[in-house]
């Protein structure tokens, strides 16, 4: 491509939306253009790359034997009537009516659609497994659209849906998932982690995985270890502190001990405050917070120094929507007492106590009456301890639940996300099959999501520096970038147009940087588009040595024209 | 591919709702499944030929120089407001409101973003001319949805918008898109034709093309001439009668002449009847039919045997919505008579001549009064013929406007669409450039489509038997289809597994039935899905002769493994 022709507005400055380094490089680079909040075009730059990494996750799901259709963004309400998800989406799901008023959605996820399709076209055991896939415009009607690509309203997704026969066999497809994953990310040249993740409002039965590229600017956090594999997001991460607590002996508050005692504590409300008056440890106390979980109070009592994991609370309730902490006045009607002195003692709601905190002896903790605590509190003796779970979210330096390690945390953008669904929508929607025997089953389903419009931007987060993008070969724009110093020397024009033709001809996506500019304005463009390979045609053109330079290397060097052809080629042959 | 894992459900009946032979093909084949009235899903099959043709697409596309992007299916309500397409569109537009109540439109088509992506982009004559272009879902809600994915309601569109410097730019422009649309339906197989059409509701002030693939199907009927390229769609085409009046005298009925009469023709409301009665040709009469045109009323008059053609009145009448015929109380007001009887003599309404009638003589008219007509009523004399113009659809036999061919009719299905548009968007949305001389000036813009679902279903409408579809190989969802007689024979199962997998090596799509299934049942399976070249390996498999056999011809041939190979090499290099 000629960049005189070529559409590629770069700019000096992001406007002031664009809050983070990749999103203001997206627009600077003249990649991405918004139209409204959340919704973007594609400039011919960034679609080519969008376009690349889009063939990536092609090729690796043909190759793990997935099979490609393409199905409808509209999808009739109906079908999301009958998955009991049309309430569960809540306002993230965009809805319309056609004029004859009939209701549909824009498909924010398709599991609906491709169950009523295979329930549709499979009945035998003969036609299972199999795994569908498409790559697709997605919508999401987010609260907060931001960061560019990251959380869009409308966005390229690639989703897959896998049908079989029973649970060992989705074992085999997730795994083959999970290997496509680690391909496809990998070829994209991002560093990343594969985690455990909580299901969410996706539902599912088994296992679900997300592949985190890791970030400063991501919004999950990842737990690992610092010497085995393990690793999950924060809201599904467990420490080995529970494993240790099981060889305590749970409600030791049963010793013999002092009864529990109030004390005052005039404005005291945190933890911090009273652990600095007192002059001890916060994890001396524990904290009881009250939450809202369908139309019931419940309070969740942790270690003064640990945080609610709101997900594993949910869970451990069942519910499918979000919990939330209670309203100020119902804690206060609760606990009858100012916000900050809740505690578990003689609390008339359901009580759900951490298991570090059913294993301490005598705490200290509110009172249930303004500017008071308690200490000498025993757990079972004190507080009931028939909800004892993990409550908590882990923390660095926590024990590793496998090994001997300890857990770290880094922040990730979610660019995979693999699921076992299990029967949760073949049950719904009716997709079940004729065993060899006879016998009627539903069929055991898997989903796989990648962000193909994330991806694009996750990349850049990783990949620059001062001067721009700096694109890994494998989903850059173009390969090689042919800079003529002066377009106004012939020599160098007509070395700079061979070249331009040469590497066409072995396969390359060259651009050629023909217009009438300053040799600064080049090399500027240059390295804020990020293209891999550039190659400066300039006064020793005329002998036919031009200068290389690697866009993530600081290194030139000089090659004659047989050089740098084989050089670009060798460069090509990396990424196949 | 192997068949037995290939989702590809094919049928020995069409649902009832498949009405053409595509549209029954495409469902029994088991290329497409229909979700919602006009609302697909593309199986796999369906999906490898949509890719195929969208392929064709970019490349010719890609050859003429313009640049892909890719633009949002979400569109501000606001731009549509701008350049006053939201009422024009009508019901056909689809909306939406996000959760904050913003309105969005599902594009149709895209003239407002890219017209605003090239205004914020672009200001200097040096960028232009420029090309880009998409190929992207579309939305459209159709009174009627139909004929599978010729009418539906979502469907894939490439969609081009050019920008030059001046009218002449876009006509250099506007002829390279014509050829590209031009080697792209040849590439694909189809038999088609170029005509002149009209702007319809979409605008543009220069010419514009339909390219149509010729099928009995068609909605759309095509009028061109026997011996000349002259073609231009029905609503577009004039004939050569016009040219032959202008010789003639308008007006002729200032010659001396007995005054108009009227005479009794009672319960005689058609021509036909008239005709009939007075037995001479219906030629000899005028036809004077009333339409509601906005608000107004107006007369349009035409010859007796013609047909009125309401895009030439509208578009006479500088119109942007449809007109339609009055109804019967306002024809019976303004004509003080029963529906049937009106006449342009002393009628109060605008009346528009078609240039037929102003060159007649003496004619026959309705009264406006019940059960009378008129005869030697002079135009001119007795009817103003204060606008004359060509009103009238042309038929078959009249001359050629070019030349001294005669006029034929074919049906056909608009594939393609071409306009110059002018300025209509940029000036309303404000796309100027700074020429030259420092002076700014409107951009000169030219849009062109291609419906890429609608031509997979026109080839499947032009190319079948009895016995199914016969793909194009260049669009074939596989090139070649190899068919093992017996599976359960090793020596066929080793070569057709050989054959397998040397097709791939060369390049080719290959689809292998490993099934367990009867001959009969696969080679009706084979034909009904129609890829082009059918290798069946049967007994003579031992000797290394199969049987090769193109789903175009009855012929088949005997080839040794060498000949089958270089024989499917060949066929490869006729699609490049």
């Amino acid at each position: 491509m000629l960049q005189s022709k070529l559409l590629l507005p770069t700019l000096r400055e992001a406007p002031a939306e664009a809050e983070i380094i990749s999103h203001k490089l997206l627009i600077r680079a003249g990649l991405i253009r918004q139209l409204a909040s959340g919704v973007y075009t594609y400039l011919p730059l960034g679609y080519r790359t969008l376009r690349k990494v889009e063939a990536i996750v092609r090729e690796e799901m043909d190759k793990s034997g997935a099979q490609e259709l393409n199905m409808s963004v509209l999808q009739p309400i109906e079908l999301w009537r009958e998955s009991g998800r049309d309430s569960a989406y809540g306002p993230e799901l965009v809805r319309l009516k056609d004029r004859h008023e009939r209701e549909f959605v824009l498909g924010p996820t398709n599991e609906e659609v491709i169950t009523t399709v295979v329930k549709n076209e499979i009945k035998s055991y003969r036609k299972l497994p199999i795994n569908l896939y498409q790559i697709q415009t997605k919508f999401r009607d987010e609260r907060r659209p931001r960061f560019g690509l990251m959380r869009g309203r409308e966005f390229l997704m690639k989703d897959a849906y896998s049908f079989d026969l029973d649970w060992n066999g989705l074992d085999v497809t997730y795994r083959g998932m999970y290997d496509a994953y680690t391909n496809i990310f990998t070829r994209c040249g991002v560093r990343f982690r594969a985690v455990e993740a909580d299901a969410g409002a996706i539902g599912g039965e088994g296992g679900t995985h997300e592949f985190m590229v890791l970030a400063e600017i991501g919004e999950d956090t990842i737990i690992s270890c610092n010497q085995c594999s393990y690793a999950a997001n924060l809201e599904k991460a467990v420490s080995g502190v529970g494993k240790a607590l099981q060889s305590q002996q749970i409600g030791i508050g049963n010793q013999v001990s002092p009864a529990y005692e109030s004390f005052a504590t005039p404005n005291l409300k945190t933890i911090e405050q009273l652990a600095g008056q007192l002059g001890v440890d916060a994890s001396s106390f524990v904290k009881t917070l009250i939450y809202q979980a369908g139309n019931e109070l419940i309070a969740v009592v942790v270690r003064g120094d640990r945080d609610v994991n709101e997900v594993k609370v949910k869970n451990y309730l069942g519910l499918v929507e979000d919990i939330e902490l209670a309203s100020e006045s119902k804690v206060q009607a609760v606990t009858n007492a100012a916000v900050g002195f809740a505690g578990p003692v003689e609390l008339a709601i359901p009580i759900l106590v951490d298991q570090e905190v059913a294993a301490m002896g005598s705490v200290v903790c509110g009172a249930n009456q303004t500017d008071q605590h308690l200490r000498h509190v025993l757990p079972g003796r004190d507080f009931p301890l028939d909800r004892i779970g993990d409550f908590c979210n882990v923390r660095v330096g926590d024990p590793c639940p496998n090994c001997d390690g300890t857990l770290e945390a880094f922040k990730g953008i979610e660019v995979g996300h693999i699921f076992k669904l299990g029967t949760k929508y073949s049950e719904k929607l009716g997709a079940a099959y004729i065993d060899q025997d006879g016998q009627e089953k539903p069929m055991i389903m898997g989903c796989y999501g990648i962000g193909i419009s994330r991806v694009v931007q996750a990349v850049v987060e990783q990949n620059y520096d001062d001067n721009g993008i700096i694109w890994p070969l494998s989903i850059a724009p173009y390969h090689v970038h042919v800079i003529p110093v002066s377009m106004k020397d012939e020599t160098q024009r007509s070395v700079a147009n061979e070249l331009y033709q040469t590497f066409q001809d072995i396969g390359a996506d060259v651009l050629l940087d023909d217009r009438d500019e300053r040799p600064g304005v080049k090399f500027k463009d240059s390295d804020l588009i990020g293209i891999p390979i550039r190659i400066t045609v300039g006064k020793q053109a005329g002998e036919g040595i031009v200068e290389v330079k690697l866009r993530s290397e600081e290194d030139k060097q000089l090659m004659n024209l047989e050089e740098v052809v084989s050089f670009v080629k060798n460069q090509l042959a990396t990424i196949g």
